[in-house]
């Protein structure tokens, strides 16, 4: 009983894995909850909190506390509001409806906040105070750390840099608005990019419909086309970056992500325009790769969660008001 | 002696005012130092620790600090670093200078940070944890607080919010960037705005150069240039808004500088673009003036800065590790 032991729980749309971990950042075990089976929110905490149940007594282990990583977490709410790929509709009190079932304090925020603190409890940002996390998948999203705290701002939802103009005028995004940086950075971004590409370059159509690890393959093998596309996605993400510093001066960037995480294509041109284009006042500062394993990460990052937001409830309270 | 006051100076590149301030705000008396006479920091310096003491002597108070409003002040150095308008060149360590001449606090920030502290202290951000401070003058600055901090970075110079790009590609920054917004936003931008404007509708080019006031005051008149001028910046400027909510999700935002303050001609579009361009899932906050006086606002600033960093001399100690 020596040692402390949390739950991170990676909530998505189409599984949810509930894992126990160590205070050194083993998951010792983790269970599935197929969440697109639920139309019901209640029958699925319901089923999360017995997963939770059954790996505390087959561990037989004290619980230091819970954290949930999901799309749309509100951190200052407890609440998962309106995510668009999920079945559970409205505003959803997970933390709620969790602490009503199990005696453990119960945090929730979104993928990028949990990757966030994951990074900063058990990988490469253990040793910075001020730094940012940066997801690339089929949007992109952040999470901003400040003296050591994610940053929520007044309501929660701060640090959504995917949305953040990078071309006024540009693509059309989801959101509404046009240009946003997600839409130029991300799986779907460097997609479109790459079909701009072949097509003004008058080669097949067939080839521009191809999944970003082919992208990716391709610009190692020197193809043009593919080079271009993750020079020019490098080239807006890299003014992202130099942008962002201008906000929080922030000792590194960390990325996570397979198109980050596979290789050198996309990260190396970020840090050269980066660099290029940072203000000149500010440091020449690391661009990472995230040092968690990619199988664990999410559930590592929802258990740091616990570890960094526990006995905070009354923090959380303060937050609020 | 039950009352507290401090001391805020208003550093500037030709006149330095040395302000005593109550606790209330109220400025009782300022004493000027004039800047441009000095191209010795040290001889400078001496001569404001004087009237410090004057002022001290003449009032017979106890301070409880001081707290200095400076181009290029850094906060958690205690210096000012290479300000383009001040004679003295290179690092001058104002903090280290002042307390070995007096026997109090010294804290040092830039001027956009003094207006943050200034607005949280004696203003209308009195009863807002999280906000940002724009001001517009010859250039943009701004001072970003969370949960009634100044953000600082990792480097003591955070939120250049000036520096961010607005328009990729666009009009040459003095930063050696291209399209930063404080090209577009500030008296120089306004004035560039308009000129191309009076070219473009052809109108005679001695209409062109004229003062921002004269701009603001056409505007009123519905001269068609300069509705467009305005229309234009508050354009770019709501986007900005609208952008800078995506990083630190704000209760309000606060402006300060003769364009905003003397009327509604930039601050009316500006909310309306900010309100048309926001991300769906944020608020549409509050877009004010700042309720300080002008006269006195840069000393209340800085006397501010004094009241929030005093005793807090063992926290910038362990912020610089």
């Amino acid at each position: 009983m020596d040692k402390v032991y949390t739950i991170g729980i990676d909530l998505g749309g189409t599984n949810t894995d509930v894992g126990l971990v160590t205070s050194e950042g083993e998951c010792l075990e983790k269970v599935n909850v197929k969440t697109s089976n639920y139309s019901d929110a209640g029958q699925f905490i319901y089923d999360v909190a017995l997963a939770i149940q059954g790996l505390s007594r087959r561990f037989e282990v004290e619980l230091q506390g819970i954290g949930i990583g999901a799309p749309s977490g509100n951190f200052l709410k407890g609440t998962i509001e309106s995510a668009p790929n999920l079945r559970f509709k409205g505003v959803v009190p997970v933390k709620e409806m969790l602490e009503k079932l199990l005696p453990y304090n119960v945090s929730v925020t979104n993928d990028a906040n949990a990757a966030a603190y994951g990074e900063m409890v058990y990988g490469g940002a253990k040793h910075y105070s001020n730094f940012m996390m940066i997801t690339i998948g089929t949007g992109l999203g952040s999470g901003i750390v400040i003296d050591r705290k994610i940053l929520y701002g007044s309501d929660g939802i701060a640090g959504e840099l995917g949305h953040v103009t990078a071309m006024p005028g540009g693509r059309k995004c989801s959101c509404g608005r046009d240009g946003c940086l997600e839409c130029y950075v991300s799986i779907r971004g460097i997609k479109e990019t790459y079909a701009n590409k072949v097509v003004e370059a008058g080669l097949p159509l067939d080839d521009a419909n191809v999944d970003v690890r082919i992208i990716a393959q391709r610009a190692r093998e020197n193809n043009q086309q593919a080079l271009e596309t993750f020079d020019y996605t490098a080239q807006i993400m890299g003014r992202a970056l130099a942008n962002a510093q201008c906000y929080t001066s922030p000792q590194a960037y960390f990325f996570m992500g397979g198109i980050v995480e596979s290789g050198d294509v996309l990260l190396d041109p970020i840090k050269k325009y980066f660099k290029q284009q940072k203000l000149f006042i500010y440091n020449d500062i690391p661009i990472l790769k995230t040092s968690l394993n990619k199988n664990n990460a999410a559930i590592l990052g929802a258990a740091a969660i616990a570890v960094c937001e526990n006995n905070s409830t009354t923090n959380q309270k303060n937050r609020q008001k």
